[in-house]
């Protein structure tokens, strides 16, 4: 029996073994795609107890007590810090076969030095020392001890982005925070709070001033070091249609009407291919998820608005019309790089055979798939998406791991993913079916650890 | 070499062992969901043949034989029952892979003390063998003999209960066995019997009488120990309509007339609304059975009827309408405790997902997903719906295995099931990914084996 | 570790290489399924260098230059073969994980009688030696080397079969080369050159004229010993419509009107039905092949037309169409022998259980699920169609690979798929799943192998 998560936890041969430790381990980290907030990196927030860190905004662990019939007073209610994490604990200790299991212990050993197991009987030992710990610990502190190279945090492009640029003129602090564009609002169209919206972005009477703006805060992120942009949606749309009826369902919006759901899907798609287009004459990264249907329960939406763990897979087919969004792009040479997400991991296949049909010479896998995500994030996710990728596509060429969290904790994720990772690649050759190739494998180790992402981005 | 389904069948590790043979093997089993005759029960019925308690009535043989190329004269035709075993011997014997071959097997060492191969060869064999021993042999022997503590029957609700009643007042039978609430008859307004149907009901003549009389019969099933109800339809329905909408469509009915795909849509919804609110208000369980297509072979509907193996997987998206039923039962506090099965496993990890943005304090995991179910009970679909559950769910509140069965033999798909799970959580342990703590492994594997359900049914 | 692609290769327990090595190595091969071209095989093509053999026009090695990065000048440009190969080569030595490493270190080594690895530093000596071998090599030597029995290419009714004459004619080559009837452009009404088309199969004015000339090719092409007909497709289409409104649309087409797309699936409906039970007639083996979408880079289609590479899996729901189509042949009694492939690996349980359905004694298996297909053949890809094929159907019936391939050195994937066959069996009883049964275990490789097929296809 091995030991309980030691140093060769989930690495099952020598040739594993070899990779992680001797290659992947030490790389330092990419983490392309994040949530992090760049304002508590400047000011370098401190906690004051581990219920606050781990519970405070994590709708991954909301769910999970829930599932455990923890009562709501004592995930997002009024109980005290201290039961908070109890119950946490209960939970957690039992949970066999979680991710969250393993990320937590991963947390507990790399943050808090604590080897031992998190239940409700150890739950005070671990509180005292936690939070002990945190007293010491702060925003920075903990990229930085990640070992972070540079991070991309998510952010609107009405954000000023004054943040992003505190932190870049502070020389005190190493680490590459750069801003992603995500435009979700600005393509939200029949929200009911869209107007308002479009007056954060200035004074904007037509659809074409719309890209117009858009396009100049999207030069605006850039000339702040963005790299990448993404987009959240239920689905990739596309309907096509001609300028005039693009302008016109805008026009209608603006007179305060709502848009019809084929209207709905016209604008995003005009809005999506201009966008596409300037990602692409600017060398910005596109990242599209989708698949979600999201804030399912709207008793807890209601109360605790959306995030709140009541999020799940949707099983709408979508790839064919992703596929002609991209093919729309593709046919005028203007596709930029693209990392493609669905939440439903049933779209893996068809999604990496889409990819390869718009691969080109422009980048070493212009097209990625992206990194298991959200409920596919857990190992059994991560090896179907590495194992996938590298049965249809170029596993080597791949941009690798992100954490997408809100957590500074959450770069335990990008070492569960190289052992994962480590583990796939040296059972292959333990099994002969790949070459014992040294060169070889730390070319495609360091690349998917962090080379490939660094010339993928441009970083 | 391990031997061929010896003790330590499906168990290979030292942990695997241990948790089977230490804790889950001797556990009691309940059987949350069958489809046992209560007559049969309650008369002790005896077997003639091992032809007729394996063929008689399994479409799951009858599937397999069809699938060799054996003639319908041996299977459900005028063959000789030994001639018709036979056939099933040589097409059992050449089934590697094949659920069936071990579930066979199962029953012969567990009911028959064979501990041989059954192929065309040992057929004579077997067929004394078994006929032999069947002699001592009967229906309510073969339930105690596999330690069943409690079994629920499916029932419809114009259903007397009367053998229930004999049952339970029969104090030489220990057996808990309850009845199920299943009112696919009175949800199914499409079918050319509605009415004759509704007849067996009472007198209805509306809408909401319909729905008082289902009331009054779910009181009077739960008078007889009902925990759980059980739904089974191509998809679950969602389309809200007003209740005169629902009452017109009832009583175009009435008069004859069969409603549109949207009239019966919005009839089911609004039944099936009221169902759950009565399920959630006096404690019963909800299941629900979704994604099957039915006699696909109307030649062979005609000539056998319904449940004569020309079923199949349905591949109709149906998780996001799922969600919005369960959705609008949550909105106002009425959802009941809730068991989904699919039969297409693309959907487990999307439904796994749905679950958890309902799950409340209410009830550890209050919302489950059922164990696999059908074409999905065998060993890979086992570890599939566990492996899911416990990445996107909480394992540990899993209530478990049940057979789903009409034989009196089927329980041994229960130590089936227990093998699996505990070879899955013991490999876990094994590779360090879970602790070797025995009091939480035996809360885990108790609670999934019995416990569970015992809490989760109140039984 | 193992050694790489050794002669153990995909084997890892004494029970997997007894089946291999001592059953299924060295029997014949069947290749029922492929796209050799007659011609090529008639006249013994031979070939200047690898270049030409490799990446001539494989689309599979396309592709994954492209996810490479390599530019298009070096995969169908005008670079010369010399450098074409390196590109290759740097791309191959990298792709741990995909199918085509494997096809190619084997083809490297039964072909060429490479032991070693092929990347960018050995590329040269690679070059020289195949091209040294190359040289007494040809089409025929690559058949007859493989030990190939039969093999199946795919033709259009309006074929001659002048080149199936003149092999069969031709006693020096004992190989058979038997037509199979792929009538795709028959059915093509959408398409723009549709009349000229229906011109090659002869003056065709009415749809039952079009039903009778193609019945008259089929029984053609059954005098040249074709056993199997062949239909590729996005979906198998179900809606059935009278003959006047099929003839009506037939009218139209010929009066140079393009048909509606709901008039498109009542012709095709109707052509597949005639078809289909012309089949069953002549005791032909219907190929359903679906689940693709074509051409999804326009750009590329203009630049180098189809099978260029950029194709995909379509996610398109189609199962219960598939049911409903297969069913109306059933109903009649005249659903014929039936193969069915999706390229959506999510089908592969829904398919098998649809087979299940429609099982009769007229053959053993007489539905089949075809081999993993194209983006699955995989061995990933091959052990979940065998495991979900062994659970849910009859694996022992199952008639085995094929390659699909344009290349003459594809028989490696015969090799390929009886390793991984071999290995998972093996594992089965190694794990006392399965009884360590020499005559059973034989009847199932062999059949598996190549026995299944001789008697499905009547060989």
């Amino acid at each position: 029996m091995k030991a309980f998560m030691d140093k060769d936890f989930l690495l099952s041969t020598e040739m594993a073994k070899h990779l992680y430790h001797e290659i992947a381990e030490d790389l330092p980290i990419i983490d392309y795609h994040c949530h992090l907030n760049p304002q508590e990196i400047y000011e370098d927030r401190q906690f004051e107890n581990i219920t606050q860190v781990w519970l405070g905004g994590d709708h991954y662990k909301w769910r999970l007590m829930r599932s455990a019939g923890v009562e709501e007073k004592f995930i997002t209610g009024d109980a005290s810090d201290r039961e908070k994490f109890q119950k946490w604990a209960e939970t957690i200790g039992l949970a066999v076969g979680n991710p969250l299991y393993h990320w937590s212990h991963l947390e507990l050993r790399n943050y808090f030095g604590y080897d031992g197991i998190l239940n409700g009987d150890t739950a005070e030992e671990v509180w005292q020392l936690c939070n002990e710990k945190l007293k010491v610990l702060s925003a920075r502190k903990l990229i930085e001890g990640s070992n972070v190279k540079a991070l991309c945090t998510t952010d609107d492009p009405a954000d000023s982005l004054e943040w992003h640029k505190k932190i870049a003129e502070d020389e005190s602090f190493g680490v590459k925070v750069l801003p992603s564009y995500r435009p979700d609002k600005a393509m939200g169209i029949e929200k009911a709070d869209y107007l308002d919206y479009l007056k954060r972005l200035g004074e904007i009477g037509s659809f074409s001033q719309l890209v117009e703006v858009l396009k100049r805060r999207l030069a605006f992120f850039v000339s702040f070091g963005c790299r990448v942009s993404d987009h959240g949606m239920e689905a990739v749309p596309y309907a096509p249609a001609t300028a005039d009826e693009v302008e016109a369902i805008f026009q209608k919006r603006r007179a305060g009407v709502l848009p019809t759901a084929s209207e709905e899907k016209q604008f995003k798609t005009a809005l999506l291919l201009e966008l596409g287009r300037e990602y692409h004459r600017l060398g910005v990264v596109m990242q599209l998820h989708f698949g979600v249907t999201r804030d399912n329960s709207r008793r807890v939406f209601r109360a605790l608005g959306p995030d709140a763990g009541v999020d799940s897979i949707g099983d709408a087919p979508s790839i064919k019309e992703l596929a002609a969004f991209l093919g729309a792009l593709d046919d005028t040479g203007e596709l930029p790089k693209t990392i493609l997400y669905s939440l439903n991991p049933n779209d893996n296949a068809a999604l990496v055979t889409v990819m390869g049909a718009f691969q080109t010479g422009e980048a070493v896998s212009k097209l990625q798939h992206g990194s298991a995500w959200w409920f596919n994030d857990h190992k059994a996710g991560m090896i179907e998406q590495l194992t996938t990728l590298a049965a249809d596509g170029y596993l080597a060429g791949f941009v690798g791991m992100l954490t997408d969290s809100r957590s500074f904790l959450s770069y335990a994720r990008h070492e569960y993913f190289r052992r994962i990772l480590c583990e796939l690649i040296g059972s292959w050759v333990e099994n002969g079916e790949y070459p014992n190739d040294e060169s070889a494998l730390r070319t495609i180790v360091e690349g998917i650890s962090i080379k490939n992402a660094e010339r993928y981005f441009g970083l």
